[in-house]
């Protein structure tokens, strides 16, 4: 967006930082604008992004500014200056710093220059994730760098419950992103290159003035989890996992994943684990409500996908029990979902697990429970991704096979014959409201015949 | 590309490392690898670009490697680590670091903790560009960072003349950017919004598997220099002016810039400007040849501005006198090109001033002339820009004519009437050659008609 176009009113900004005032109590508390990151010089950049945290209290979307919030005075001031006469020549008119600061609810600035002045013992801030950030707390004096505890919980606390305004910015962001799909899955055809794929998708981004909210997923190989490479020829039986999301203007986000044939139909075995999948999703969805540990919720999909891997021959035995030792963890290796807002993992970068987790349930440390991003009870106006999946990952499998693991609860047999099953996984987003939940945007089917029934 | 990709052979990176070591003759150079730059949190980032030098020398296209040159053992060390088995588990198999060295020919490898045995007294290394490198370069124990001329003239000297291989790479870059600036002519209509065109350009590139190599401006206020804002629709009459360029997988690029009406034609003040802009390209491209002061083109090209907006009005005066005390800066404040390569201003990272200038021609401070980026005696083997322009900046002429500037060759009176004529560029991309010069890529016309004709 444009700096000084701001998605919510100054008295908001006002009210969000009144709040953390409160919440914090003591100590000053720093808030790091981000920059420009350089591609291959320092001119060059990528686009640029604000920190969320940032957007979330101050709003101003450009770097070279600083606020600084004074806990016991109740006071904010935002630090930057202005652009010269020379810089307009060159970059056009910019509001000024008085405009910005306005439109945040901030009445005290100061120039750069004074940034020199602030008491580095008195300063609270979150944590850096930049090196950029590392060299800005240096230059202040800073020598050993660490983020705030209290601070972080405060903000976590705050920015975990979503207002009616930012759940309306996030229904449209969520919407954008079911129609980014749909595109994807209309648009593609056996002979394609992944890359084509993600063209289209980043082409309805820019055609809707939008970014991605991380680099998708796009790829012939969901069963790789992390997979970047978008080279792979699209084949007539090929299947396609995209897990893609728009990301607004406002800093907002979506997340989704559909998995689809190129062609215009799945396999077999294909057809039976989406069927798998699907049912677990809607588990997910059932059970996801306030005062619910989404831990539980976790767990009690990861039975479903037993019942229905054992229907089909791939697990065997007691279901309580294969989930209790990890058995499924063969199959579904992540996490089902997570927090999502102004970032798609939201606030990850002020620490996972404080985000996810609380003084009431720690995270595990177990091959699949340790890739559970939440694990805390859910509340009205948490945003979180339900994504159950399934992924046949032969290394692992040849490796668990070779660790005689599980082997009361995986029939190795029947599943080394279908070992390029690949990999499938839905994902929406999710709204937890008074007494269940609230799929968010305009939807997108995801059951498989629907599914099936965009690519005729 | 995939980091497994190289588009040169091990022989040539061997080479080119040995002419290096030959011509640093001491101590030992470290080479630095970028990293992932984040976006909002660790694991979120900006599509991987590595650095330029690194691409250049070692060709793995990959963080977390580091190369070593002895020059006086004239050998070469790689340190990096091959993946986890845990890590396969989510990204795949990636290729091992072995492989990686031979493609690059490479014979020793290291693992990154051997970093530490590093001598730092005996290190060279390029100018830091991202928080990163200084990071990284602190963790080595560097207390001052501060690159070494003598590396850095080295690796300017060699990468600014272009081999046969990097020509070819070129050519494609240039050839692509041009077929992206006819879809974004051919594709702009009245009525829509900039970052619309934007998508066309960006849906090409990854159509091509490509990026941008520089965020494009699109813009139908072309004398805003470098205007990033995308927000504005085109109307009946905008003009609009598109300066981008396409980066190859290897990381070779394009840069070219094109104006043309939103709708069917230009005012008439517009197409006078244009044709002068016309004019002074043809001019250029005249005399760029070898042994030529690049300096001395932009200044010969600047007579042929001040000739044609003499003819329309806009100055007067004798034309030298006037290019002599720099009026013509008032209407052409940019420098006339840049070096291109694996940077769309090749090389910016090492500095502006030792890539485009030289002991035998200093950089002069003055308005316009001070954003020269290329000054120096043009070689068979250089590739560079051509890309003047002319700039209508209310704001420039109010200040240059409120301070009484050039009064005795600018009509103010007559400029003033044409405050909104907007700012015209043509930019293509040329090999100096043995004898004169050559346009790169497969042409795209620049001629007034040609450029209305694709409108039609």
């Amino acid at each position: 967006m444009s700096s000084s176009n701001f998605p919510f009113s100054a008295e908001t900004y006002a009210n969000r930082r009144r709040q953390l005032m409160t919440e914090v109590k003591s100590g000053q508390i720093l808030l790091i604008s981000n920059n420009y990151s350089s591609i291959n010089f320092k001119d060059n950049h990528f686009r640029y992004r604000q920190d969320s945290s940032f957007l979330y209290y101050i709003g101003i979307n450009q770097p070279e500014v600083f606020a600084v919030l004074d806990c016991e005075k109740g006071t904010t001031t935002l630090y930057g200056d202005d652009v010269s006469m020379d810089m307009i020549i060159w970059t056009g008119n910019q509001p000024a710093i008085k405009e910005l600061a306005a439109k945040s609810g901030i009445e005290n600035i100061l120039p750069l220059s004074n940034l020199s002045d602030l008491n580095i013992d008195q300063l609270k801030y979150l944590p850096t994730y930049r090196a950029e950030h590392e060299l800005f707390l240096s230059s202040l004096g800073v020598k050993v760098i660490q983020a705030h505890k209290d601070l972080i919980l405060a903000v976590i606390q705050q920015r975990n419950i979503k207002s009616a305004q930012e759940i309306e910015l996030l229904d449209k962001a969520v919407g954008l992103t079911a129609q980014m799909h749909k595109k994807v899955i209309e648009g593609a055809k056996p002979g394609m290159t992944e890359y084509q794929l993600v063209s289209i998708a980043n082409a309805f981004a820019w055609d809707n003035n939008c970014a991605f909210s991380f680099p998708p997923i796009l790829t012939i190989n969901g069963q790789t989890l992390h997979n970047h490479y978008y080279g792979n020829v699209l084949k007539e039986d090929s299947m396609v996992l995209f897990d893609g999301g728009i990301e607004l203007e406002s800093g907002y986000c979506g997340d989704m994943t559909r998995t689809f044939p190129a062609g215009k139909k799945l396999t077999g075995i294909q057809t039976d684990i989406y069927n798998i999948v699907h049912r677990s999703y809607e588990k997910a969805v059932e059970l996801s409500k306030p005062g619910v540990y989404y831990r539980d919720v976790h767990l009690a999909v990861a039975k479903v996908m037993v019942e229905g891997l054992k229907s089909i021959g791939f697990m065997k035995g007691d279901t309580d029990e294969a989930v209790a030792t990890g058995a499924h963890t063969l199959f579904f290796q992540h996490g089902l979902g997570h927090m999502l807002g102004l970032d798609v993992h939201d606030m990850e970068n002020l620490g996972e697990v404080l985000v996810g987790y609380d003084e009431s349930i720690s995270k595990s440390k177990e091959f699949g429970l340790k890739s559970l991003r939440l694990g805390r009870k859910l509340k009205e106006g948490y945003v979180i991704t339900i994504e159950p999946g399934i992924y046949i990952i032969p290394e692992l499998i040849a490796k668990f096979e070779s660790e005689k693991k599980h082997l009361e609860f995986v029939n190795y047999e029947t599943v080394n014959k279908h070992l390029n099953a690949g990999g499938i996984r839905i994902e929406d987003d999710y709204l937890i409201t008074m007494e269940s939940n609230r799929r968010l945007g305009e939807p997108l089917t995801n059951d498989l015949e629907s599914i099936l029934s965009l690519k005729s």
